[in-house]
Formats: C-alpha cells, structure tokens, sequence
C-alpha cells in the first residue's frame, strides 16, 4: 500500500471485474486512521474519545468535535492545541473555565424520567441554543415560529453548490469515497470545505476551523453536506448556528423534525437542476407551483 | 408528519425544485430516533450506550453491538433482552460471568504506549480473532498467509446481489435513505438483510440477529454492504467470521489493510456487471487477465 505524499490517498493493487473477467489493476483509496482525542486539564490528560477520521486538520476536527459535544462554548477555552505523535491530539484548557473531568463522565443527553426519545434529543439540542422549549416525552414540542429573518439564498445558487463542492474536493473525484461539508455565502461563493472518510467528521473539522478563526455563530453561511442529513449532523449544524442545510442525501425523520423546530432551511437530495426542500422554504426564493402530481410521483 | 404504522416511513410535506420552479408535494422519510442500550448485570443496570438509530429489530441491534464491542461473546450469556417504553434496550446478563461494570470502563483499544495508530487498531482486532500477531507502532505487522480455505463465489453471483439487495430493501426506494446489511449462502441466496439509517447499526442488527439463532461464526456467508466499507464495518465482519465482504461504495485505507491482515476478502463498487477487489481474490471464480490499461483508466 502506497501512501501519495501530499493527499490523503493511498494507492493500492486491485483486481477489477469487468465482462466477466478480472483485470489486474492499481486503485486509489482514502486514507483511515484512528484519531484519539485527548483534554488536558489542571495539569491532568485524559482520553475522551477516538474517533475513525482521514488524517489532516485535526486540530480543527478536535476542537469542533469538544465543541459539538458542548464541552468547549468558543475557542477562548482553549490554551493551545498539541498534535501528538502517531495520531493523538491533546486540547489544553485554560484554567479557571468550568471544565471538570468528573462533569465529562455526566455530560449525556440521557437524562430522563422516560429513557430517551426523539422528543427530549431534540429538546436537548434546543435547550442548548436558548429557547424556552420545555420538554415532553409524551407530547409534542411547542413550535417555534419559523424567524421571519431575512437571509435568503437563490434557488439555482443550491442546485450548483453540489458541483462547486466536487470541483473542490480533491480527493473524491480519485477515490470515490470520502465525504465532504461545505459553507458558501448567500451569493454561491465557497468559503470553507472539509473531507473525511467519516461524514461526523468532516463537519467537526469544519466548524472546528471556523470556531478557531472565531468565526461563530455560522448565521451567514449555507452549510453543504455531500451524504445525508441525519440528527447528528442537523443537531452540530444548529449548534453552529446555520440556517440553511443543503444535503446531496436524503434526511432522515428526526434530522427533518430537528431542523423544524430549531428553524433551520433543510434541503435534500440536491442535484445540479433539483433538489426537496423539507422545512423553512421562506428562506428559498425562486418561483412556487402546486405539484398537481399523485405524492409518489412527484 | 405522518408515520406509516407498518413500516419505518414518515410522510412530510416538501417542497420540490424542479426546472427552476417549487412544487408542493408529499415525500418519505426514514425515520431515525435514539436507542438507549443498558446492561443489567447482579441487579445493576446501567446505560452503555446510546445510538441513533431505524426503529425495529432493537433486540438484535443490543446484541449485536455488545458482540461488536467484544462485550460478549456468546449469545449463551444472555439472560434476557428486555424491550423498555421509550427507545430504552436492557440487556439482562447471566450470574457467574465475567462482566463487571468497571471492566466496562476500562474497555476500549486506546491502550497503548505510542498512542493510537492505523497498526494497533489492526492487531487489537486480529488479537480477538486470536491470531498470534505481535502489534508494534512502529513495524508492520507480520502479514499471515492468505488461508487457502476452499469457500469460494462465483463473481456472477456478487455482481448481483446489489439487485437482491434493492429489491428485499423494504424501505430503500421509498426514502433513498437506508443503508442495509446482507448475507448470502455461496449459491446466491439471500440469508438475512437488516436496515437502518446507520450503517453500523444495520451491520449489529444483522450480527445479533445471527447471534441470537446461534449461528457465528458467519464463514459459509457472504456479508453485503449497501454502502461504504470502513475499518469499523470490517471490523465487525472480522468478530463474525465473516471470509468475503462485498460493499456497494468504496473501501476506506485501513478498510483494506484490516481485510488483508484478517484473510478477508474484500470487494468494493459492487454494481451489476463490474466491481473491484481489493483483496483476498482467491475466493471469486472467474477468468482472469491482466489490465493492460494505466491504472487510473481502470
């Protein structure tokens, strides 16, 4: 296994089926590695995590990650940022901050009189970004007014981001396996893009570096997710404080009931002349019919 | 939103861009909602995990995640699994084994003087499977010799097992959002398939499935992959016995080199006439030729 020096690609020896015969081939594949995230703390570390990534920015996948499990609230908690050898990053705390050892084994979302639904995941992310939800297990969530702000995006800006995005990725186009997340501004523009063989991944490390530039909350951006949009990523999406999702995959219930309720434009299997708009449409200007199709058809 | 009472679907209200214009139409959505998986072990239950996950096979999925952590065994272990209101799992195990809560805590492969590497991950996974590999940071693992085991697959019948795959997904072209885990006998019948939103889950549903009829080790069945193969998926294969894995995306760096170390083999871009091998080629029947192609024109 050959590693190319300057990208994430490893090129190995393949046998290829093609016409019912095999052919000896080379082929290219993205790098894995594990990471092991580490915190250092009053004078203590200890391993928090270790997650599967494709090596290169871990700093930024580091402190998104702390940042999308609540742990770190903005950058100025953090001292400095040490890549360890042979795959370890250790993110040192300032003293004086909040940050115990003891709270971390705590710090879970399960935390309820009736074991955990989609309900409390949601009220969890919301609570976080400060809304008055009080949340049921039984009952629906109040919902939110969907914000009359006035950030909008043209609807053929979207359809095009899908092949902005690839025309970016390095790696994809060689590998056919590595999973993208992007921010444009409102007028189509690609401000930040960031690749990982792990979708989670690749937005931690993207809104790692925009956390790191201080560049938080992400209100101005559209956030471009080459897979699909699950609860996970809708739920660091809200975190960062997007307002527009736009996803080349489909979503899921929960990531669509999330987006609902935190007021989030959720965009689905984006194509370059199409794509579905879930929930928040207000914030898609392009001209509107009635689909005059049967559901299935459409 | 609407759920369908028989099947794991949601029916939301979109909107759809389509030539430049949005139309309002129905769409189906995967429905994804946590799962809470405890253990209860000399009377003590306690929260192990919690995971996003399509409801149904819960059981299975409890099972197969606490094999794939190595947490058992054997399904003989189990005293009973319990379905809690709410998304909640318990896992009941039986008296007098080995299973303590703070050996939990313990359990993970960061464990290592050089921190965490592509390398120990590999020997922690080839350790279980016990094989007699010394794991160094450092050096490459001593490679075994392929086994020269006489299961074996007509490449016909791989290339399509995508097609059965699709047409037993219950769900896939309902939501396009579904990743699905397969067995097949050697002869092209289809075993088993589970499906979830998650790919890891869909693989521990059908592995707990499996372990539960007492069926492991899997090495008279083919594993299919509705989409990429990561070392965890692999991984997870490997703990099942599994000897051939098909994937219809691409295989990640440390994907391949864990098929290689564990004698597995590995097949990647599953479609209906073609596909890629990236190891252990012994077991497909096929003719055989050499590409006479440069390797990125594969």
């Amino acid at each position: 296994m050959k590693r190319r020096n300057d990208r994430n690609i490893v090129v190995v020896e393949t046998h290829k089926l093609r016409g019912g015969a095999l052919e000896a081939c080379s082929d290219s594949l993205s790098v894995e590695e594990p990471l092991e995230i580490k915190i250092e703390s009053d004078g203590e570390v200890r391993t928090v995590a270790v997650t599967m990534r494709t090596p290169g920015n871990d700093a930024e996948l580091a402190a998104g990650f702390l940042f999308a499990e609540s742990i770190i609230e903005s950058y100025s908690q953090v001292e400095k940022i040490t890549l360890d050898r042979c795959n370890g990053v250790v993110v040192s705390l300032k003293a004086g901050g909040s940050f115990t050892f003891e709270g971390l084994e705590r710090h879970s979302y399960v935390n309820s009189s009736c074991g955990v639904c989609g309900k409390k995941s949601i009220a969890s992310v919301l609570k976080r970004i400060d809304t008055s939800n009080s949340p049921s297990c039984s009952g629906l969530l109040p919902r939110p007014e969907l914000q009359s702000d006035s950030f909008l995006v043209d609807s053929t800006l979207i359809a095009t981001m899908s092949r902005s995005v690839r025309l970016m990725q390095s790696d994809f186009d060689t590998t056919g396996g590595i999973h993208a997340s992007a921010l444009f501004t409102p007028s189509g523009r690609l401000i930040e893009l960031r690749e990982d063989v792990g979708r989670h991944n690749a937005l931690d490390k993207l809104v790692g570096a925009m956390l790191m530039r201080k560049s938080l909350p992400l209100d101005q951006s559209i956030l471009f997710l080459s897979g699909r949009a699950s609860f996970e990523l809708i739920q660091k999406a809200v975190n960062a404080g997007i307002r527009i999702v736009a996803a080349v995959g489909a979503p899921s219930s929960l990531a669509v009931e999330l987006a609902s309720e935190a007021g989030i434009t959720l965009v689905g299997f984006v194509r370059e002349d199409r794509f579905n708009i879930y929930c928040g449409e207000h914030r898609i200007e392009t001209t509107r019919s009635e689909c005059s199709q049967v559901p299935s058809a459409c």
